[in-house]
Parts: structure tokens; sequence; C-alpha cells
């Protein structure tokens, strides 16, 4: 089947660009010995994770215990899932997913570390929990290094636990500092800390440049996205993952509608003007977005489509578009090759 | 099972508010002789259709084919889909549909008509499509009572095609007056005008202000959203869908981080400011969104939430919450009744 025969909105993946995405993140951090974790948020699709196995990464990233059980029943063992595990039912399906795989975690409370050692020592587990850390963003994470040495000595002597190392998102300028300090504060108890987990995709190419950091976790690379291409992160030419819609109207010269809206695109701008490229047309802009209908605007467009026609965009945000998929379509030079259900999506979470 | 057994983050409805909002808006059309026709797209659930068709509604409308698939599949007969139907396989879905459903469609481009004609003349159908207007929302619609009636004389000599009447969204101060234009229009051609489809949550209690509108669709209303408490559409007692979350992190006095955030909530802000209201900490603000991280300001807050805590949020709009969870729990008086699967959602559309 070729993609022109696909209904529209459709999500549709290069997978000749998926392949030489995750190529080249993987040669870039094997050349500066980094430990490539990739995180699947972004697609949610277990083989293209087996995929980033393939190509030397140490494990995956998953962000909820739910993507983390679908990837875990696909077969893959090295599971790190960096968030605040909490509550007696989370923490016995994380106990129960450590059976099957081998899993690490982070925590920057001691409230979360108590449950995690609590339901772990029951388990008869060893978990390692990793202190997160912020650089910066101000979203989770301890804020100074005496907090992340502190809960680091909480992990180490907590039952059923083992001090992991320190995790951050994203990496920063602060990030290096917070490590070196953090580790000088461990040495006088003798705690190593050996894992440095920072992440990002916008930054990705400035991995090496943070000292302290021993594994990159990046999750957009692998699709890239209209954001990504205003970061610099990646080029056109890289961008795998795209919407194929249909204009539905031409209510006047200078407007036209896409059969995709805010179920399809999200309203994500990420600081962007509009939502989304439409590659056939760079000059006219996806404007607004109502649950189902986009509307372009084509006042500074020279070329027009007419009703029927097909458009390709390239959406602000990939991973959202994903997660608003039940399945995405895999093409390689215009044909389908696979229909791959967005496994991790929209489940128990 | 009790609420509070739920994993968050958790998409929950009060069956009770429910029930209460579909019967209201009822009474309020019955009362005004407005046939009432609610849009499904913001449950996606068969059952809660059948509760408003229960109710009084004279059918329901859909958005995307496959909202139409789902429902004419759980035995929905009466069905509105105002949406340009285009391509050979979507014309092809629409006739199929046809046979175990009646349906209805609209148009606003002679491109659309002729397609329909084709494949309703093939089929040996009779559609009866509404022509679409713009009432100043500039989205879909046709721009003048002109065009409009001339699209409506298209339709009643297509092959395969009846006219329907017309079709509008939201209702505004224009829609009577491009209504009476167009039905001035029509008359000489012996054209009657029977239906005038209304619709939006917003100003649903203004219905009968457009006295040439003889149905509504509404979808909004049966859920409510702090979009809906803004524009003064509903009261906090008849917002009946709110997500459950976890306060996973307090890494700062001012900060707390719940366990859901873009993927759970959507971007939508609708104008508003922030992302949701939080029940519990009215003064606490929603303020960032990342996938899966909801950052709360609390520094206007006085009561603050501890790290374990579950608070309850009900976001800026329901639609696209409700399309971004596999499931959403039925709970009547805490108690969890029926999990329902968001039948309607992420399809081939």
């Amino acid at each position: 089947m070729h993609i022109s025969e696909l209904d529209t909105p459709v999500a549709v993946v290069d997978l000749d660009r998926v392949h030489a995405n995750i190529e080249r993140l993987q040669v870039y951090l094997d050349r500066h010995g980094i430990h490539n974790r990739p995180h699947i948020k972004t697609h949610k699709i277990p083989e293209i994770a087996h995929m980033q196995l393939a190509a030397g990464a140490v494990g995956i990233t998953c962000q909820k215990l739910d993507e983390a059980e679908a990837m875990a029943g696909a077969g893959i063992q090295e599971i790190f899932l960096p968030y605040n595990i909490l509550g007696e039912r989370k923490l016995e399906r994380l106990m129960l997913l450590s059976r099957r795989a081998n899993l690490s975690v982070t925590a920057d409370s001691e409230v979360v570390v108590r449950g995690l050692s609590a339901a772990a020592s029951r388990e008869g587990a060893t978990l390692p929990v990793l202190v997160e850390f912020d650089s910066g963003t101000h979203r989770c994470g301890v804020v100074s290094p005496q907090q992340a040495a502190d809960l680091a000595r909480l992990i180490a002597r907590a039952p059923g636990l083992r001090f992991g190392g320190l995790m951050t998102y994203p990496c920063t300028e602060l990030t290096d500092p917070f490590v070196r300090e953090t580790r000088a504060l461990l040495r006088a108890d003798g705690l190593a800390l050996e894992v440095v987990s920072g992440g990002g995709t916008p930054k990705m190419w400035e991995a090496h440049t943070h000292a302290e950091v021993t594994e990159h976790r990046a999750g957009t690379y692998v699709y890239g996205d209209r954001f990504m291409l205003a970061a610099g992160a990646v080029q056109p030419e890289h961008c795998a993952l795209s919407v194929i819609t249909t204009v539905v109207s031409r209510p006047t010269r200078d407007r036209a509608i896409l059969d995709g809206g805010s179920k399809t695109f999200s309203s994500d701008t990420l600081g962007l003007e509009g939502f989304g490229l439409i590659l056939e047309y760079p000059r006219a802009r996806l404007s607004t977005l109502s649950e189902e209908h986009g509307t372009v605007d084509l006042s500074d467009s020279p070329e027009q489509p007419e009703i029927g026609e097909r458009v390709t965009v390239i959406p602000n945000h990939c991973c959202v578009v994903s997660n608003l998929f039940n399945q995405v379509i895999g093409v390689r030079n215009g044909a389908v090759e696979v229909t791959w259900p967005v496994a991790a999506r929209g489940g128990v979470r």
C-alpha cells in the first residue's frame, strides 16, 4: 500500500530516518564514552526500543510504570524509570515488574525512599535508586548537593535499596558543579558515585561537554519535530514523524482547513508560533486548532492547496502526537511497511 | 473499590453529575422546542450516548467517521456527522456505515458535494446533506447566504443526495440573519429549509434566543470543565470529569509536582491561566506542564499538600482529556461503579 492510500489524519514514520537517527546519536555517544539510555516516551513502541538496544543502548528509559510494563512485556530487560513511584498499588506493580526486568528508579525525597525501601525489602529485592537533582529546570529534584548527599546516604542504608547514582534533566551548565560538590560530600562516607544520568534532545550534541555525565537519555531524537528543528538539534532530512492530513475546506482565498486539530497535533507550541510546519506549503501558517480542524492562514503563501489535497505536517512536538494515535504507520520510500500499535499509551499509568 | 484505591493519574466521571447534566440541558431544550443532538466527541463512550438518547435526544453528533463507526457499532441509529467527508476511502466507509445507521453529513463546497453524490448514488442511497455556514468563527462554512443557497440547490439536484438544511458552529448574533437571508433565496426554488442546526456549550443556555435554530449540538455540557466554569455555562457542582493525581515531589516550599502533565491534561489553555483547577487547593496554580509532570505554584496557597497526597484537578478542557485516556472510571458517591473504554478515540479517523 502506498501512503497516499492511507486515511487521514495519519501519523507516519519514515523507517530509514528512524534508523539513521538512532545510529547517529549512538555513534556520537559511543565516540565520547557516554552510555546511551534512550527515552521511549517519544515512540512508546517496543520494536523501536529493540532497534535502539540493537544499535548499542545500554537500556531504555520509561517515564511511567505502564510504559515500563509494556516494554518488559516485549522482552526488554534493562529499564530505568526516572520517576518518583509512590503509593501501595504503584509500588506493588513496580515490584512485580522487578521480577521480570532489571529496574532502576529515582527519588528526590525521604518519603519516596521509605516507600521504595519497604516495598523492595518485602520483595527481597535490591533496587538501585538514583537521586534526582535539579539542574535549574525547577521541576522535580533536590536543589542542593547537601540534600543530594543526605538522600544518597539514606538510600545506601535503606533495606532493599542500593544507591545508584545521580540523575538530572536536562543537563545545563549547573550539572557538573552540582555533581562534583555532591561527590565530595559522599566521599567522606565512602559512597561511590558511579552513574550520573543526564538527558534531553535539544542539546544532545553537547552531552560530551558535561564531564561528569556518564549516560544520556534522549527521547525526541528518534523522530525529530519542529521544535527540534528550531533548536538546531535536527535537520529537515532527519524528521521521521509526520502527520498526513487532507484539506477539507477552502472557505476563503486566505484560509484552508485541515482534517487534524488539537486531538491530532496537541496544543503544544513549545514557544513556537503556530502548530506545525506544512512541508508542501512552507509559507502557510497552521495558526489555529480546534479539536478536529486545523486552520491554515495562506495570506503569505503564494501557492495554495486545493480541497481534497493531502499535505504533510511536521508537528511542533512529536512525543505528544504519537501519544494521540493508537498506531503509527511505518513507511519506506513511500510504501507502507508496518503498522505499529503505540503500545505504551493511554493505559493505567 | 473506592476511588482512593485507583492508580493515578486517573480520569474519573461522577455518574450522578453526568446524569444531571444530561437531564438539565434536555429539559431546557425541550421547553423551548429545540431538538437536542448532543456531540459525543467529548466522551466518546457509547453508554453515555445511550443515556443522552434515553433522555430525549433526537440523535447524536460525531466529529469523525471513526466516532460514528464506534457509535453505530453500539447500536446507535441517528448520527449526524457535521464534517466534510472527502476521498475515496472515507466515502466508502461512510457508505458502508449508511447501511447500518441513518446518517446525515455536511458540505461547504462543490467538491465535497460531488464526492458525496458519486458515492451515495453508487450505493443507491439518499444521503441528507446540510450546508455548513460560518457564523463568524472563521473555521469551515460558506461565508455568504448566496453561497449557501447555491450549494443547497446543487445538493438538491445531485443524485443520491437530499438537501438537509443548514448547520453552523457556534451560534452567534450572525446566525439568525444569515439563515433568514438564505431562506429567502431558497424560496424562489421552492426549497424548504426545515433544519437549522446550531451548537456549542459555552452559550447553550442562550440557544432559545436564536429563533431560526431548530436543533442544538452541545458536547462539553456532559462533563463540564474549567473553561465552562469561566464561561458561566456550568457551576462547580456540575463538573463531572476530574483527574485524580498524586503529589510526587515537593522540591521547595512553593512548588509541588503532580504525576500528570500534558499527556494527561493536554496543553489546552483556552485563554485561561494555567492548566486546571485543583479542588483541594484552589489558590494553588497548576502553572506548567511537561509530558508527565505538572508543576504547581504554591506561593499564594496558605495550605500546602504533602508528598503522596492525592489531589483532584478539574481540567481546562474535558474533551481533550478524555481523549488522552483509554478508559475513564465511572464513580458514584466515591465508589467505582464502571470502567468505560473511551471507545471512539485514537483509531483510524
